[in-house]
């Protein structure tokens, strides 16, 4: 892997609702070794924590031991900068306030950060990804919710309690759809995320009349790649919901844009692999919204970094931020 | 005033679509000469210029002299940091893209600084009123339009264009009310603002049969102190008045405080006179758009700085910003 035995390597943790990749990635973001495991299956924190130590040491080893490693970078729902806690994670098996953070120094020995799964995908963005050199932008994750991190100044925004970036909880259509696990109404994230592309697509083949493919298609496993087959086969109800969806999104991002005033909004996740089907209807309502000023100015980008590396990526990016 | 004669001043000038104010400032925010002069009825910079150094150079002389003054503060509409120019600012007599800065320095011989209304009242209050000792606030104007500031980590945030914290232009209600100066449907400002809460007073007038107070009041003059006067007497329409515009602004500060976790907003301006006939709804729908982590945490205050003071403070305040 090109890396010498003196060179200091970082561990970076991923933790989602069903499972948690990790890895040791060395300073330039090679993942020398990586593994996976549960989270699901973990009622209690401390079995995980103790799977988890079991996994690492074996690859702590073969890249020569603790002393090689720097610290420890967490991504995780709801994952706190300030605390080092994980709190009320709705999509985590472990409720209330966990302090995770601590858990894992105490477990490891190690110095530990913790934040929130899109902040580290920000940072990862920032010092291996499309981000390089950008001192304003904002990081989008697509994936079964909607993440967000936001750089401006060049510094990762974590608010005054740490929870900063929650842009797929803001609300785009007051009095919109339900989001069952908010209770909140018409939030981005319950029309952006996998779950709301796959209520938007259920919706519409309930009130369409025309053929589609889609009504052809298991409604069990409908999703966006469902959705992506048919629509580059023409089918115009799939058309539709990419046509929608990119509108919720392209209006999101302009009232973040207008917020913040970022050079660029870096999209990552499973949405994304629709690629125009999605950018575009998402770039023309994004400029839309925007006022004269900001037009023709932000771009939107799909970020480059292999899916499989880029949670663990940006995790261990957290132990060599300053 | 307590100044020594040796003390450095700055000028503070705050550029509005009618008027100009500017003044004199020592270190600790006393404002120790101020003037005003019409901005509306210079078509050409150059002439606004020219009559404001006139003004500016009789208060200058009595302060001690050009080598007291630090530099000059300018807060504008659609002031870019960066550029030192405002943009297309649509409430201006000067249309396309103005140097303003560059006029002002030549002028002057003094280092100037500027960025927009909003920008400029944020960081006043963050050296003299409310956000003394935050990091993380965000500060919103509900003037003649709505303008806001963002503070994160201690710093503005400009965005990579100058031009961040235009909060006044998000959409709230997608395919709302549509705002004049802009074109664009549905954003806060064509509600939260003076001319906004106007259009709402007039247009639940016209639907209501119910008696009001406001029924009789002179049409041309309807603004948020006449639909105050009548909220105070317990006019039900007036009370709707507040309530709706509470409504909008709530989520708008709720979507605001999910982006950046701020530890407090503070309201600047007409409207928050009204008191807690706005702050009440508007505090409560706010948290009701909150997801659970940010509930109950953000304070939402009323700037204390003098109205009179604070545009002229806030501009000053740009010199000594590092």
């Amino acid at each position: 892997m090109g890396t010498t035995s003196s060179e200091a390597l970082a561990i970076g943790i991923d933790i989602g609702g069903t499972g948690t990749k990790f890895g040791i990635v060395d300073r330039i973001g090679n993942v020398l070794f990586s593994g996976e495991m549960s989270t699901k299956k973990h009622q209690q924190v401390e079995t995980f924590i103790d799977e988890l130590h079991e996994h690492l040491i074996v690859l702590i080893d073969r890249c020569g031991g603790i002393g090689r490693i720097r610290g420890i970078g967490v991504g995780a729902p709801n994952g706190n900068y300030y605390s080092g806690t994980i709190e009320y994670a709705p999509n985590l098996p472990w409720k209330g306030i966990i302090p995770l953070s601590k858990l894992l120094s105490d477990k490891f020995q190690l110095p530990v950060k913790l934040t929130n799964d899109a902040n580290a995908a920000a940072i990862g963005e920032m010092m291996y990804g499309a981000a390089q050199g950008m001192k304003d932008f904002i990081m989008i994750t697509l994936g079964t919710g909607v993440g967000s991190g936001i750089v401006a100044n060049g510094q990762l925004i974590y608010g005054h309690d740490g929870f900063a970036g929650e842009l797929g909880h803001t609300i785009v259509i007051p009095d919109g759809r339900m989001h069952g696990g908010t209770g909140k109404k018409g939030s981005l994230e319950s029309y952006a995320s996998a779950t709301g592309v796959r209520l938007t697509a259920l919706e519409l083949l309930e009130k369409s009349t025309e053929r589609s493919l889609l009504h052809d298609a298991d409604k069990e496993n409908l999703d966006s790649k469902v959705v992506y087959d048919a629509a580059i086969k023409g089918d115009k109800l799939a058309l539709e919901i990419f046509e929608f969806t990119g509108k919720i999104l392209g209006l999101a991002l302009a009232n973040a844009v207008m917020f913040s005033s970022p050079e660029a909004i870096i999209l990552f996740g499973g949405l994304t692999k629709a690629g125009d089907l999605i950018l575009k209807p998402t770039r023309e309502h994004m400029e839309e919204n925007l006022i004269q000023i900001f037009q023709n100015k932000v771009k939107i980008i799909v970020s480059h970094l292999k899916e499989s590396d880029a949670a663990i990526l940006g995790a261990s990016a957290l132990v060599w931020e300053n």
